[in-house]
């Protein structure tokens, strides 16, 4: 049931329903900050007037694990507390592809194959795609992949970005996003990392980039256009 | 730069970056809770020895979202609090796809190209897939989608499912989301909201069970399997 993450603590998966109402969250951290719990991850999954539902994903110390749970569950608003399987054990890293439909889907084909192959031999990537038109809508998304949870790798699947989608690639390079983008028209291939003219290769590039079960460095390519 | 959520609020998103260590979520939270702020997601962006980035979603009356803001930048560890786009607003409603690598790439090829055209027209739908194997990964997978926020349909691509991922898919489908199968080998069929037998159609149905922009009911088709 549980992820080991280093030596000393384990990583644990929290799921606590509880009574709505404002400040339930307050609560709930300040319990894990007594016990020296390390929170990566908050899911809100329901907020209704009926109930709350929030989940966790928090380094402890192995020693705390159960104290830690009764004592959320010692809460008054509290209903139940599961322990549960992590996300990064589950669905693991992502793969972001965006831009128009067409395109964004032979390039998502080739990035699922690819992404089977590895996940079959122990990796776990999954691959999200948006199809989205309009260059601010872009250059918004394009920011926001930096504010996504387990995000890797960024694939921008159109025949013409540039502008503010351009300014915004090279933000998120800064920020460590690995970006891939076709080749196209528009200043968006010149700002990327990598620029490749097959939308299927594209994917599965950007596959085997973050797979720690390939043999693939980007660093070594020779060449940053294919 | 706000989004409308009532008449009487707004909900907002807001960056924080602040000095590292446990306790701070809840410091930050305690601020939000005093001004009646109701949080509905939560992004830990970055959990690192030099620095942590937390994205907060909430509902705030209108007239304390500079106050709000204001008072988060005095906690001490706080270094810098921004207003940005939700979310909600620019990747909307997810569509997850799992299963066997070929046909979930069928499945994402039907369900892009649908979202793209629902897209255009002013909806915000993204898809995200998971190629997996494997009945336990597979059964864990889709217990984590009601964990997954904003995901409202999942469809299942493979050739044979059945047993604890029957198991699953009932689970999520008496938690509200609607669930769409491949026709396949196994039990999953069986319990599933929808059966297609062809993968695009599949991902294209999907898509239009969660536009607004589609004119689409699951609820009045008269038959379960396509």
């Amino acid at each position: 049931m549980y992820e080991q993450s280093g030596a000393t603590g384990e990583t644990i998966g929290l799921l606590v329903e509880a009574a709505p109402g404002p400040g339930i969250l307050h609560q709930l951290t300040g319990v894990i900050a007594r016990h020296s719990g390390d929170i990566n991850l908050v899911e809100i999954l329901e907020n209704r007037p009926s109930q709350s539902r929030i989940y966790f994903e928090l380094d402890l110390p192995s020693s705390r694990v159960v104290e830690t749970a009764k004592e959320l569950g010692l809460v008054p608003a509290v209903r139940r507390v599961e322990v549960v399987q992590t996300f990064q054990r589950i669905y693991g890293k992502r793969i972001i592809i965006m831009g128009g439909g067409a395109q964004v889907g032979q390039v998502a084909l080739g990035a699922i194959s690819e992404a089977d192959r590895h996940n079959i031999r122990g990796e776990h990537i999954s691959v999200d795609t948006i199809p989205l038109v309009g260059e601010q809508t872009l250059a918004d998304a394009v920011r926001a992949v930096t504010r996504l949870p387990r995000a890797r790798a960024l694939i921008l699947a159109g025949a013409l970005m540039g502008g503010e989608i351009e300014k915004a690639v090279r933000e998120v390079r800064d920020q460590g996003l690995l970006v891939i983008s076709l080749n196209m028209a528009g200043s968006v291939p010149d700002a990327a990392d990598l620029v490749v003219t097959d939308p299927v290769q594209a994917g599965v590039m950007a596959v085997m980039a973050v797979a720690e079960t390939a043999k693939f460095d980007l660093e070594r390519l020779k060449r940053r256009s294919y």
